[in-house]
């Protein structure tokens, strides 16, 4: 057996979906030549990450052996396989590559972080190949919801690796190439050592359908609306917004599309020519001066996102254009779990203007983008891989996915996260385990997730804040007495005295009673005050806040 | 037409599902004799409402109308129907009447505010009836998911109004009484004059299953497993819990009941009778001591809740057993919008110990308590009511259960909360509109939801916290430098020194410069002290902080 060995490790994506981000090497060990495959990003959400822009892989691991990187590799242009490029770019340095619609959008990113478009190299589809180190990649389309989504053909001395990235088994997809199940046969035919595969619908349990057996039922649905209609999708699922806009423009109707990220997607497919039949759209402006039943409105927000298109609507006004009585909204789109409150709250608020809301009705107008169980079966039998490696899930979906394959007799293995894995032998062998996390986009600042600067705010949401002063001067002598501000917290408590007079009263009463050798001992005093506020405060509120004490010495 | 008039008043559950409570009244207008229907809670959310124990109606407007308060009427034992009567019955000081089981849970409530048994009335089943001033109220057995669920039938002087409270049209309901449509129809044969009616499920198509239904599958589930095997569902879903137990029991397993609102329950349901034949239970102890195999846990927590049993056995222990590779999880409940994060969490908890994860899948292993769309029209018909008020849910439903009302020929109208309906003439009217709105929880206080402390919470949550101190004598010299805490923010911004120290310096700056009027002028001080820090902040973290400003001036 060789001493060179081939290894995936997946740094996100195996343990969410999302924030997709994997590593293969080939070399001896520790000194592996790499890859990266995806840098992407997840959402954040008041439950863990309260104030956060963005959720990205924590990439210290890859950071720390960029001289072994010889490239990274974009599958597609969704957020979560492509959204950290920009953020992350600086840290690795290496070469990405793409195709054309994908790099669009990636170039996009890497600009405003002051990247020249040349960071970005264009590479066409399988068969044509990027070398890189030991690997020879090449991108194979396969169907989703996006302008050439690929999956990756990885060729390393110790054999094939076909990562899927994204897919839906889907011969009429409306955007991007049609699955070809001939194309992939022969891509199989020498033999594929694993087959690195999106779990995201493993509990999916019926075949998935074509992008194109919702045009009907949606062109119905718009037909018999009598005032405005309004569709929201994601605005990077360029296939359901092109369903949606030609359903518009069957039904007789102007498009008109609203939302930054709506826009720019649908001019990026334009601009590289993946997009040549869309629709006529018209301005926002215009849209205003037709009669109502003559428009058509295709706006962000479906995940009830505070700041897009539909939620402003919802609140009342967006590009000048209000919803009234009558009109008809579409959720053309599946709520991602832990957003229900958000578009539920959106929801409620058309109702209350008269709108109908209309949900995709169990599947009438929403597809997913990914491979059901039936599917992946397919897959599996289609590629006949060695090993079976599940990616893109939480540990649910890849352990269920792992067990769906063995259950066909295939190899499998699950890996999450930081779980380095060594494909050369005939089994899949667990090579080690990497420390991975998270880092937050927090304003303009980089931090990790456990640095306790979130924990923090958390704490703060649910305890309140107490701040406390605490005047000195320089012989340890009290200057006046100690000065409480209370944020997030009852004025009044118990006693039924204001809270920050029995705090203030039982600081007083401590600091008079203290030693001078407490006065003296900054720590100390924090300490002895800390507890006193959490008691007296439990006592009076029944909570515990957080507390702050400033000592000012005063020389 | 009399000068006298019958009146409907939501003040919670109509605009929700959770949190209901109704108001009805009869007399001349202002004042009317007024009785009280239901007073539940509804759970906070780290969204809205973080650090808040419990949410209930706000309803000041009953209160400074106490002295026409006859009664409350508690329709069932769930928390969103009975939750708030320990917490509110000081404000009111009315008498509540509840059926047996009721008045066990709602006395429990009652006491822990040292509030006596006899302050809940028992009241037998329909035809017994409560005199409450003009009115005469009898609880109507319907069968929902706990016992001794009751409908109410409201006799005015203005015609007869059925309030269903929750239900659903279930025959073979496992606890409480079978729907009975031959007692309801006697019921409705003098004529109702208006249906207040459960909207919880008006968006599901499918006619509603019985609670019997589910007890085959589970029991093929359980009998199939070969190691524990631990099944979730709402405590107080009485019914559910003996589905659940008794399919542990088909296949040979001993029951143990976990957490402790799922013992309370039953015990409660034991107590007063309405549940005779519950399987024999053992106790964590003796569970402990016995072969997995045999043993089945039922266990409170469903809903991803933080701190129940099924949290704690995901996080690794609950009453010293631990779950391992092998045993069967089933939530037999269907997750809450808004709960999915927790739940997931807990599932991919289990995924990680090897445990496998059952859920309802699609309705095998859960049917729903309420009525579906289906049902709600059976139950129009049935009652043939002059007009059908749609409550419990949120807008979306009401709207839509009356435009089915009006659909099937009926009059209807939607009345969400605090919008105060005239029943007496020949259709509904708006009387008027009432201020309502939310109290929390918080701790051991009740406070405004919009007195601005969770507010402040949540923007410490999404900014972070700068405090400020600045020390200066009574001439308004400053007596030292300023001084910054910060709290749930970067340590490190833009410009790659301390927050901190940038924050200081800033403001050292503009101390130096500033004006003694300025100085002198608490308020303005502080404005300006806040500007200075937003906008370093935003410079250096991209962010603005909330910020504290604590003048200490020293005498």
């Amino acid at each position: 057996m060789s001493s060179e060995r081939l290894i995936y490790l997946p740094l996100g994506g195996a343990g969410e979906i999302g924030m997709n981000c994997y590593v293969y090497g080939y070399g001896p060990e520790g000194a592996e030549r790499l890859i990266l495959v995806d840098m992407g990003v997840t959402f954040p959400d008041m439950d863990g990450s309260p104030g956060v822009d963005l959720i990205m892989p924590d990439i210290t691991w890859l950071e720390e052996r960029k001289n072994q990187l010889e490239a990274v590799f974009i599958t597609h242009a969704h957020e979560d396989h492509v959204g950290a490029v920009g953020h992350l770019y600086e840290k690795l340095g290496a070469p990405i590559y793409a195709r054309a619609f994908t790099a669009n959008i990636a170039r996009g990113k890497l600009a405003e972080y002051g990247h020249s478009d040349k960071v970005v190299r264009v590479v066409s589809a399988f068969p044509e190949v990027v070398k890189a180190g030991p690997f020879e990649v090449s991108f194979l389309p396969i169907s989703h919801s996006i302008p050439e989504s690929s999956a990756l053909v990885i060729d390393s001395p110790d054999g094939r690796v076909v990562h899927t990235g994204d897919f839906k088994l889907d011969e009429t997809p409306i955007v991007g190439e049609a699955f070809d199940p001939v194309l992939w046969g022969k891509v199989a035919e020498k033999g594929i050592k694993a087959l690195i595969c999106d779990s995201t619908n493993v509990f999916s349990p019926i075949a998935g359908r074509s992008e194109a057996s919702i045009a009907d039922e949606v062109t119905n649905l718009v037909a018999e609306a009598g005032q405005m209609v309004v569709a929201t999708t994601f605005a990077s699922n360029v296939a359901r917004v092109k369903t949606l806009a030609e359903a518009g423009q069957r039904a007789g109707r102007s498009i008109c599309l609203m939302g930054r990220a709506m826009r720019r997607m649908i001019q990026a497919s334009v601009e590289t020519g993946v997009l040549t039949d869309f629709p006529p759209v018209i301005s926002p402006e215009d849209a205003r001066g037709m009669p109502r039943e003559n428009v058509m409105l295709l706006v962000t927000g479906s995940q009830g996102e505070r700041r897009a298109a539909s939620a402003q609507l919802a609140n009342g006004k967006y590009n000048g254009i209000t919803l009234k009585e009558g009109d008809l909204f579409l959720f053309s789109s599946k709520t991602i779990p832990g957003n229900e409150r958000g578009v539920i709250r959106i929801m409620n608020q058309f109702s209350e203007m008269g709108v109908d809301v209309v949900d995709d009705m169990g599947g009438r107008y929403h597809v997913s983008g990914h491979a059901n169980r039936p599917d992946l079966v397919e897959m599996h039998k289609l590629t006949r891989p060695q090993i079976v490696v599940p990616m893109h899930g939480e540990h649910r979906h890849l352990r269920e996915h792992a067990k769906l394959a063995e259950s066909n007799g295939f190899q499998s293995i699950v890996a999450p996260n930081g779980v380095m894995v060594n494909l050369s032998g005939n089994e899949p062998l667990v090579a080690g385990y990497v420390e991975t996390g998270r880092l937050y986009l927090d304003g303009s600042v980089l931090i990790g997730a456990l640095d306790g600067i979130v924990r923090d705010r958390i704490r703060m949401a649910l305890n309140g804040h107490v701040l406390v002063t605490v005047p000195i001067d320089e012989d340890g002598e009290l200057l006046g007495e100690p000065w409480c501000e209370l944020k997030g917290l009852p004025e009044l408590g118990k006693s039924n005295a204001p809270l920050v007079d029995v705090l203030e009263e039982d600081l007083d009463q401590f600091l008079g009673r203290a030693k001078g050798s407490t006065l003296k001992d900054d720590d100390k005093l924090e300490t002895e005050l800390k507890k006193i506020v959490r008691k007296s405060s439990l006592d009076e509120i029944g909570k515990k806040p957080e507390v702050t004490v400033v000592v000012s010495r005063l020389a």
